[in-house]
């Protein structure tokens, strides 16, 4: 595929009969295709988003910032920071389909019950001492843990420390907005139960490896189960490259170990939209350059690292996030061991086949 | 569901430590949820698209100028003018996932061949003439006809004629540019296949009805049968409606027959982002207010009639085109026989389960 | 893997203690698995029925003669003879799941209305005059037709002419019998319609190449299009035959057409436990052998020609019928165009995971 | 519907010409579907298979006896006694699908390795100590594990101890057998690992609830979880009961916990054929009286109660086995907390849509 936009070898002159149509297209609403498709036709995709590095040392103290100014309540509904792809500008968006903030909750705060049909998630990089309550079922939020709040669910946060916490939330808000699939309604002002249980009842009900309830027998849209614990999840990865150690078949490739985190009732992405992921390169090691249909976000959640985007190479820390836009070209390096949380829009990619990998040292 | 955004309620003060922090997202790329809730997570869908309808009488002159003015060929690749919904300025979008345009082709001109990961159909609803050559399968296109082109074949036009023809093209341009998913390569320059065979080969092999090749056993992500042809469409009407006149259940409901055109390898829709239907009412008839999530475009094939798109009523005739975004309540009324041709994006709000449907009358 | 059966290399002997033992055994209902191990479980298949040809000059004047003797009626209801593999005594059992009749109706007779949990087809290899009525719907019987009477419908037939009818009738009842599945219910004693339309509802609703009513969007475990037309059979194998001609893949292998009659509401079999295809081979043709799981029946439909059945030569005319047991290796031979209707129960082999194909010539 | 079978209201008088027609039918292989009606479609499945108990203090004994008179080696394969239900004689067949056995290996011993196309699976009810290695993996058996062998894969058991273990074994033999789906291929005479590692590499890789290894995203047509423990079981259907006490939905009715073991790259049943589960009633409860398409196998885990099938009330204890065949009514009372590990070939009847269900006191 040659690398050249379509579009512009050959381009009509603009005669005054031609300016005239041009009027006439204007007066009836319609645009011609020839003096737009290479941009609207690309050989390969050329998203407008950036690859980007934000870096959590910056955003933590904007977020304890908020903390200190803006109130959380109904209305604004959550101290939400969203990070704001510069290519994206005027939207908050990340990727032209996913949303990333980092939320903030302070000691004692509650933020109210709401549901919307965007799908949602929140992933702890730091801290404990929230709940998040998911159609009433009170769900723990510590370091490590992935928790759900899939599309029309009633979800609220409450904080019972002393302390503030932030993590991260990850939707589908720019997918929804774009394409206008959006309902939201209010709930209660205050979370529906402020009990503080270590285990939500979902994980007591769903959280048994292979084993499915009976009363659960009825597959699922997105996941039923809302948590995913960094024990798990850990103890899922460290056997990976133990695994490898023994000769195994396990880690995706040399020194790379990766979990997808999947709804049990299918077995496939924990949500129609979003797909998420964790990833641990041994010291040392590194990833070939891939570069894949679909946009992703990375959040470092241990070890230091780099990453290399289209051939730039950042540095990465504890809490750093980046994302990659569509067609751009990533790949990791590990300076300690290094561990990586990953969301994605593959579900949609693959779900409508517009996705494509490409591998560096791999046949197309 | 209360139709007020959630996000006026409460806004903090904007004071000069807010202006500051505001200030410090900006340089970080970051931005709030709250001050921009409500734009982005509406009650319902809100869509900037506009219900609208474009004229086949106005179209049409458009098309032969362009005819006179542009010429088609290799840059420019198709003399196609795309509707452009008021609401998504300064894109030519008919809706955020969609693509609709009128293509012309004058008399012995050749389109030349190309392909893109984008789907396309197109619709003829006058004339004939034309081969649209489909990998190497030359696919004649008259009146009532519906032709595909799914993603990644290659694919040209040739007028076989002396007269001119336009037909309506669409194509799910809109979410492949938002979501960077597009690919483009060019093809001959010429058509691969200048034969004007009555049948394509994609017809002669998967035509059948409930008969399938052998050969082609393995499914495929879209149809392979790659002309829907009119006499078969007209027939499956007819005989819903006779059907009807029989006592027998057949028709959508009352006086409303339907059919959807399908993936003969799964039954399902053409293709993976697209959907095609054609409706038909009785002289006289009418349907219920319906929403969907989603967007869709109609073009009028024959008949007298209207269309109530959020209660503005617009009277439609041959070749007109309209289209209904998102959570529009949209219903038709039929003054003679009214044939119509629909597509939308309804496999992409089911495939992501985000479809909602309203019918007036019934319980949601 | 070698052929031989693992059980018999090690028994014990049989010393007075053991004989005690499997006494024990005897009187709680026990067995030994190693005194049996060979049988049960096979290298490969070995199945007890055995490939057979029953020739159709001889089948069809005990039909006659049994419209003579036998009347149909409520009881009896079917006058319907069973092809009874040798191999499977003492049951009529033409492979251990599937059933084959040549049923006959006389002049102006009646088979009253019933409906069980076995799924059941018809096919005509000549005659006409009869309607099968399928839930109320009259469904004409004429030379070439597949007529489906899937599981847990209504049905009834009459001769509406003066000349006696013989086809074959194909059903799971063997795998029903032994899995215990079965359900059966008495219906109206007369066909609740004595109407002789050319084309069933049926027909009218669900047979029109790639378009799907909107009243039947709910996919059907089986198809829904009642009667599969010889005149479109005829045509789809007519077409691949020629499109070989023109140098197109399309036939299965070189001059072997051949279609599989499809569920249009997924393009899937037509019904969940037995498969049915036609196969044309051009004359002087012939097909590698093939080893298969599972068992089929084939019948001529015209032509004559040969079948090797593991090694053995049978020539067969119109109308004459074979079976083929699992893993029996078979190939065709055609002297001259060479028509053959086969149905199995390869639907059954895939859903459970069982399927092995082993062609001539290709690596396993 | 009425329970009469069908075929006995109208049979032709035996005339001598009738029966010289029976003569010539047979002298073709051939036999009338007239006067076997009522058997081969009754009006509900009339199982020949019987409801029966085995008692476990009857088993053991038989089990052990006979690790004292029959080697385990090459040939007999392994020392399995299947149970033989009173009306399939002469085969020993527990269900006409499923194959039940008590297996014994003494201090020491090695069954050797071999694989089958049928499925199998393992349910300790006591003991420890046997490793059964699967493709070469060694897996721990213990009290209240579920092992899975399904299709194809090499797999021996070894006794790493000097005690003598006894569990039991599941198949699909009789299915196999029956339809001639069967393959056998021997194996090493020793197992090929001999170490005791307490996790299997399966449950290492696969045996994180919710976490999927993107070393394998393929879905499996069987679980690759080849052990189920008995912690994660006890603790699901603990779970259940506590949510029912804190008035949760959970459970699937009053009193009555139940799991079902599942593929974890689909969800579904961990093998094609046969579906595994686990129940647990509270102490004084008792289940409504079912009937289903399809026949199960009860083993009693722990604790007293009893099974009424088809109005016969049977007393259990510890370790009795139980078969419900093909819609027998069957319901379960409870004497104390009362544990039971039930298999069945449900996943056969629902992948060929033959199920049907009847609880007392629901709608049909």
């Amino acid at each position: 595929m040659k690398d050249a936009t379509p579009a512009h070898a050959m381009q009509p002159e603009e005669t005054p009969e031609l300016k005239a149509l041009y009027k006439g297209f204007e007066a009836e609403s319609l645009m011609p295709l020839w003096t737009q498709l290479g941009d609207l036709m690309p050989v390969h995709p050329k998203p407008r988003a950036q690859a980007h590095v934000w870096k959590w040392a910056n955003l933590l103290p904007l977020a304890e910032a908020s903390g200190r100014l803006v109130p959380v309540g109904r209305g604004g509904e959550r101290r939400a920071i969203g990070l704001a792809n510069p290519g994206l500008a005027p939207h908050a968006y990340v990727t032209p389909t996913l949303w990333a903030a980092i939320q903030y909750l302070g000691p004692r705060e509650t933020a109210p019950e709401h549901r919307h049909a965007q799908n949602a998630f929140r992933f702890v990089v730091e801290g404990e001492g929230v709940w998040t309550v998911v159609n009433g079922d009170p769900v723990r939020m510590s370091r490590g843990d992935l928790l759900l709040t899939p599309g029309w669910n009633f979800h609220g946060h409450h904080n019972d420390t002393d302390q503030p916490m932030a993590w991260i939330d990850g939707l589908d808000i720019p997918f929804s907005h774009h394409n206008d699939v959006g309902f939201f309604e209010f709930g209660s002002e205050r979370v529906t139960d402020y009990a503080t249980p270590n285990f939500s009842r979902a994980e007591r009900l769903w959280g048994h490896p292979g084993l499915r309830p009976l009363s659960g027998l009825r597959d699922a849209v997105s996941s039923p189960l809302s948590a995913y614990r960094w024990v798990h999840t850990d103890a899922a990865l460290t056997e990976q490259l133990l695994l490898e150690d023994e000769g195994q078949p396990a880690t995706l490739e040399p020194g790379h170990a990766a979990i997808r985190y999947v709804n049990p009732t299918t077995g496939g992405d924990v949500m129609p939209t979003i797909r998420c992921e964790f990833h641990r390169l041994r010291e040392g090691g590194s990833t070939p350059a891939r570069r894949e249909v679909g946009s992703s976000v990375f959040q470092v959640f241990e070890g230091q690292g780099s990453v290399s985007l289209n051939g730039t190479v950042h540095t990465l820390e504890k809490g750093d996030l980046f994302v990659v836009p569509s067609w751009v070209s990533w790949s990791l390096e590990a300076q300690s061991q290094f561990d990586l949380f990953r969301f994605s829009d593959a579900p949609i990619m693959e779900r409508l086949s517009f996705m494509r990998v490409q591998v560096e040292g791999e046949m197309p």
